[in-house]
């Protein structure tokens, strides 16, 4: 049920169009369909566009069309964001021509119930008298960062990434680019699924399994509708890809407002996480948690074990990520002799070399970096390291003019180092296979450290606690691959 | 056991100091006890300074003095950044000449056992002969920003705030401003209380208690030394200011973290629980909930019950943000029929008025801000408002050239629409007397429309869990303060 490559999905053109049938938009800029084109454009999508208009003949500098008969080719997918009555005949229209992809996001369907559920009736009759696959209706569009196409309507502003969402709100596709950009991650593909009247996120979920640029899967749940296939898709994707789940109808509150949002009806949390488990697919806790596992499990190597090895030079943040590790089902094993012998000659008769091993300073600045946590990744009971990163840019610059360097230099000495720094680590990430996940109080917008690791795929996460939880999901994700590979 | 008043507190000099003898600082550029003196120029401290120095006669443009012994006056404090071996004389010396009261930064005392067991018993001898209280040793020093006085070695990046702090990791007295800036909140004062010899964190909690500045005390706790102070004090203080507590000795990883950190022996979580319940002190459950929950304590008028409203534009953030309230022991009440029919000409008909109220827009951009949630707020049920904000400057300007607006006004005339959106959301507050907290995955330094409400004292998180859990940490406080003024 996973198409065998991405090209054979029947949803692939809904993702990857070569050319779009557009209709909605005209020249009065506070049209919704003219505000998703200028989404289109200013992203940079280089496929054809033919809007569909019955009387402007210029949009946004496309020539436009009077009628669907009237384009020049048969386009890849018609893209709908019309008012609720003509949706139905545009997409007849469409089916006529040979178009058979398409995306909805008109609302007024079954969401309003009564006679927008007779209108969703006749377009799934359409859809079917023509063999057209289509999204939504009452969606936001999709997202396909590799091929800078952001068919929603607000700015897209994070990078390519490797997590692929199929989402039940489109708020969740369309609004955390700014959170995903903080962390230096991105959507490789987005989905809002909104009604799922034709295509459901089971389809959407077999389609980021395939893709060549997700790495990890993300989903947003109200209610699951097709159980069966929802289960048998996920577990074809676990073992070569993790699915990350955020679900909010499990509790009486989040139930009754799934409800009212897309008039799906959730079930309990206990029969949601039995799904769950039988999917192999992690639960995630919030919205936030849903990213950082994604984040996380998406730039990792597989982790062999829960044993995990804390770095930090600061007492607190390493105690309280001890105590998060603990929380969260992580063992901090004591270090080995051989690492202690190993360790010795460089670290300070302040350091405390139980684990957390707490530095307090490091005689040389690139120790922290390169030569320690290469000796604790090494260590036989190590299965990942967690590390505490502080050191600013101004920090090292301080230091440098205390040893002579001058003013006009320090600044970019200190870029220097924190490059060479960021280097280290990644290059030690790379050889030894085993998950290093950082955490900091200091954001990538505020720290060239910081975005230095997270670009050279190190993640590093905003508190001890949640990097400790999302490589306790790193942990859970071998233990539901091991299971459903052997099973 | 609380002062009177903060000038009664015995450790009243050490945080408001009106002059310091410094030791440790020099035109070493490299050591630590320049780099703290660094850091108390940099804030703008106004108070005097006397270094003390065997050979310096000039240091960061103060006159040095050879001895103790040489100084103008008996200055208010001494700061001590010193090598261990010389530390104990140098007190002596300070107690001689009439000095009442210290800040030990110097570390090698109770936290490497020992020798250095000894030699703090030694400090503690002299403290008692002369009378001195002194915090420390082992510690980082002292944050006032209402005297612009940060003594610690590393800059104070936030504002002045109002959370209290007494910490037993200095890490989270000076790593955490780049943290709390992130939310526009900042400390009155920050304690680092190091081994605790001779100030400890219940005469800190008790300053604290009494400071005009601090409306709401955040504790780190690795261990509670005086257990039954701790209780008398904390349980005097919370009827009439909040006290939140994050204490990482509960686990096993934690506990070990935690002795290595600072030699002190922890209790279990149930033992700790147990603590905390008697003293009426909230229980944090991560570093990040620490700072969340003091957050919107500090910020809010006191909450009636546990009934919240949910306003949003967007169902996905809407229903997480249900989901999350229902998981935290908050309830979303209906709303009356009363509210409802206020309601009616204000919403569109894509809107839901169930709770969540999902408006999916608003025809007046400013009723979002004003009519809906007076009206909401206004509800008998409603005992605060949990509220989503999406809204960008870039957003607004759009709409405003599609209505007409020339691109060289739409600029400025957005941020205006912003600041009367931001007042009318902190006038109803004030007016209300119901807490109104914000959540958004748009950060402070990326939204206009962020940082104009959290500047007005509207309380915004960066997501829906993280504003739930602060609502329910409000109910909790309501409870503990009602058992403690009732008992």
């Amino acid at each position: 049920m996973i198409p065998s490559s991405i090209e054979n999905s029947e949803i692939y053109p809904i993702a990857n169009p070569g050319s779009i049938a557009f209709f909605g938009a005209s020249n009065n800029l506070a049209a919704m369909g003219t505000t998703v084109l200028g989404c289109i454009c200013a992203m940079g999508y280089a496929g054809k566009i033919y809007p569909v208009h019955p009387k402007d003949r210029e949009i946004k500098g496309f020539q436009a069309f009077q009628r669907v008969s009237d384009l020049p080719e048969i386009p890849d997918l018609a893209y709908i964001v019309l008012p609720t009555p003509v949706v139905v005949e545009t997409l007849e229209a469409c089916g006529q021509l040979g178009i058979r992809h398409a995306v909805i996001v008109s609302a007024g369907f079954n969401e309003v119930g009564g006679q927008g559920k007779q209108l969703q009736s006749e377009l799934t009759a359409v859809a079917e008298k023509y063999g057209i696959r289509f999204l939504g209706p009452n969606c936001i569009g999709v997202i396909n960062t590799h091929l800078n196409l952001n068919a929603t309507f607000l700015p897209y502003e994070a990078g390519r990434g490797y997590i692929g969402m199929a989402s039940q709100s489109g708020s969740f596709i369309t609004q955390m680019s700014p959170h995903m950009s903080r962390l230096g991650m991105g959507f490789s593909t987005g989905f809002s699924i909104g009604n799922e009247a034709n295509v459901d996120i089971v389809d959407c979920m077999a389609y980021l399994g395939a893709c060549p640029n997700t790495r990890v899967i993300a989903l947003y749940i109200e209610s699951i509708r097709r159980g069966r296939a929802f289960i048998d898709t996920a577990r074809a994707i676990v073992p070569k890809k993790p699915i990350v789940a955020f679900y909010v109808g499990g509790s009486d509150e989040g139930r009754r407002a799934g409800f009212s949002h897309t008039g799906a009806l959730a079930g309990p949390d206990p029969l949601y996480n039995g799904v769950f488990r039988q999917s192999g697919v992690i639960r995630a806790s919030s919205i936030e948690e849903l990213f950082d596992f994604c984040y996380v499990l998406g730039a990792s190597p597989p982790i062999q074990g829960n044993r995990v090895i804390v770095q930090t030079h600061s007492g607190g943040p390493g105690a309280a990520a001890a105590d998060a590790c603990g929380r969260n089902g992580l063992h901090l094993p004591a270090l080995t002799a051989a690492t202690l012998e190993r360790l010795k000659p460089h670290v300070p008769h302040t350091a405390s070399v139980a684990n957390p091993v707490d530095l307090t300073f490091t005689k040389t600045p690139l120790d922290f970096f390169q030569t320690i946590p290469q000796i604790l990744t090494a260590d036989e009971n190590a299965d990942a390291l967690l590390i505490y990163f502080l050191a600013t840019s101004r920090m090292i610059q301080v230091v440098l003019e205390a040893l002579g360097v001058s003013d006009d230099m320090s600044g970019d000495k200190a870029e220097e180092i924190i490059i060479q720094q960021a280097d280290a680590i990644a290059a030690l990430g790379e050889q030894i296979k085993k998950p290093i996940v950082g955490f900091s109080f200091l954001a990538r917008k505020e720290s060239s450290l910081i975005r230095a690791l997270q670009d050279r795929g190190i993640p590093v996460l905003p508190s001890p606690e949640r990097g400790a939880r999302a490589l306790a999901a790193l942990v859970k994700y071998k233990n539901l691959r091991e299971k459903l590979t052997q099973g």
